[in-house]
């Protein structure tokens, strides 16, 4: 367990900073946050997310803080580093949230002070919304967290970060090294998110809206997308995500060329493949 | 509203059948079955669904019915009209619930007694598991049921098969075109079901399972699907459904191309796009 004198700093308080800052709290530590926006930081304060809260960089926080959890953009998060880690506790530890890992990681700890400590990790929960007012740290119940450690990294790190996912309420905590995560989240993340876009894109269908049903919409839901985010994200893995969309074109062409040539049989084939596979994936909690 | 004293024929007690026959008798109407497999009739019986059935085709039950549901795979249905359709009460009223039209209706309208009248229709409901054992007659509570007429129908059949919608209730009744209603259904169920498909066989990912989140389980939810009925209803629709897939894998190129050229503003105009377009989308009731 983290000791209960510990103080915490988020910077970037948006809907992922504002849940860690919320169980955080509800935890029992002391919670500090810095984000660019005023109103944000006014709001978590009323909701007793935080202690304490600046919407400028103060090094009189930054210095008081024993863990920093970095809730930025990743480009931001890499330049809000250069520019403030002077600041910084001697012996701070720091991590991320960020949702892609190889970019990130040996950019941060390339340039970091030598004595305070990061190590990646990526919670694996979010909404359609963003922002710190739809803050709510019930979205880890049934997430996953991943930390993502490199040869720089000691077990003290992997620990330390581990007890804070176990704080926040994670249901499910693993370790991957950057790039093992960011070849899994380009399939499971990000190709499912190009193909939800390009659903939505491919024709101008919303006069079809009366008639969809649930197949639609579920596999659309996630073209409600945040384009700062996740352009940025999608840059930072592009050739792990070029291969994945290559793959699964494939697979799309072999099931229109059975189509082609009527064969009846070959599409059963892949409706059995599928089915199968797919019951694999029925959460069974 | 239809006369009580019609006497209802399902032939096929499958998901859909079932649920029409829960709907009906709940509604206080008569209701026949036939079905190959005699476990189905006797659940069906059993459960109150259904006042008389048989696994074999009974002359006198087909005699006795003024409505005739056709609940049967497509190109089954047609041989079964064939066979048995000299058995049909003169002046007989019959639909269909089969998910693609073109290919269906002008063969069945081609083939039948001119004594009996036909009109295609479209009950957009279902669930991810088949057989009578799973009726329910809520899911067409939020669903979409079409009606496709041809020249050959009159305003009385539309009417008649629109009260059946009304009392079966569905949340919402529209007339289309057999055309129409093929391109619609191209769009909006036969392509997400081939996306979902190619999604999950694209690479054995089962390995993936512990780290997949809510997406990748919504996009792939209807990658469980019926072999036998979807190898059909994928191949008598087959010219548009190859046209909505090139459609799509055209769209999901361009978002590549933005992907290898960097494209970071490229990106984020189709991120945008999708979420204004997807927003329409979203339930409001």
């Amino acid at each position: 367990m983290i000791d209960k004198e510990k103080k915490f700093l988020i910077v970037g308080l948006g809907l992922i900073g504002g849940s860690y800052a919320m169980g955080l709290k509800e935890a029992g530590y002391t919670v500090y946050a810095i984000d660019v926006d005023p109103d944000s930081i006014a709001f978590a304060k009323e909701q007793g997310y935080i202690d304490a809260g600046k919407s400028e960089v103060d090094p009189a926080l930054l210095g008081r803080a024993d863990v920093v959890i970095l809730g930025l953009y990743p480009k931001t998060m890499i330049q809000w580093l250069k520019d403030y880690q002077q600041h910084l506790k001697p012996g701070a530890f720091l991590t991320d949230v960020s949702g892609v890992k190889c970019g990130v990681i040996d950019q941060i700890q390339g340039l970091l002070r030598k004595d305070v400590r990061f190590i990646g990790s990526h919670p694996m929960a979010g909404r359609e919304v963003s922002g710190v007012f739809h803050s709510d740290n019930r979205i880890f119940q049934d997430a996953n967290f991943i930390i993502t450690p490199t040869q720089k990294n000691t077990q003290q790190d992997i620990d330390f970060v581990w007890d804070i996912a176990e704080v926040l309420g994670f249901l499910h905590i693993s370790i991957l090294s950057p790039r093992e995560h960011d070849e899994m989240i380009g399939f499971v993340s990000q190709l499912t998110h190009a193909i939800a876009v390009s659903l939505m894109n491919c024709n101008d269908n919303t006069h079809l809206k009366e008639y969809t049903g649930d197949s639609f919409r579920d596999l659309t839901r996630i073209a409600k997308i945040n384009e700062n985010l996740w352009s940025e994200l999608f840059l930072l893995n592009r050739e792990t995500l070029i291969q994945e969309i290559d793959g699964f074109a494939a697979e799309l062409q072999n099931l229109r060329e059975k189509l082609v040539q009527g064969d009846e049989k070959g599409l059963k084939k892949l409706f059995i493949q599928s089915t199968q596979r797919r019951k694999q994936f029925d959460r069974t909690y």
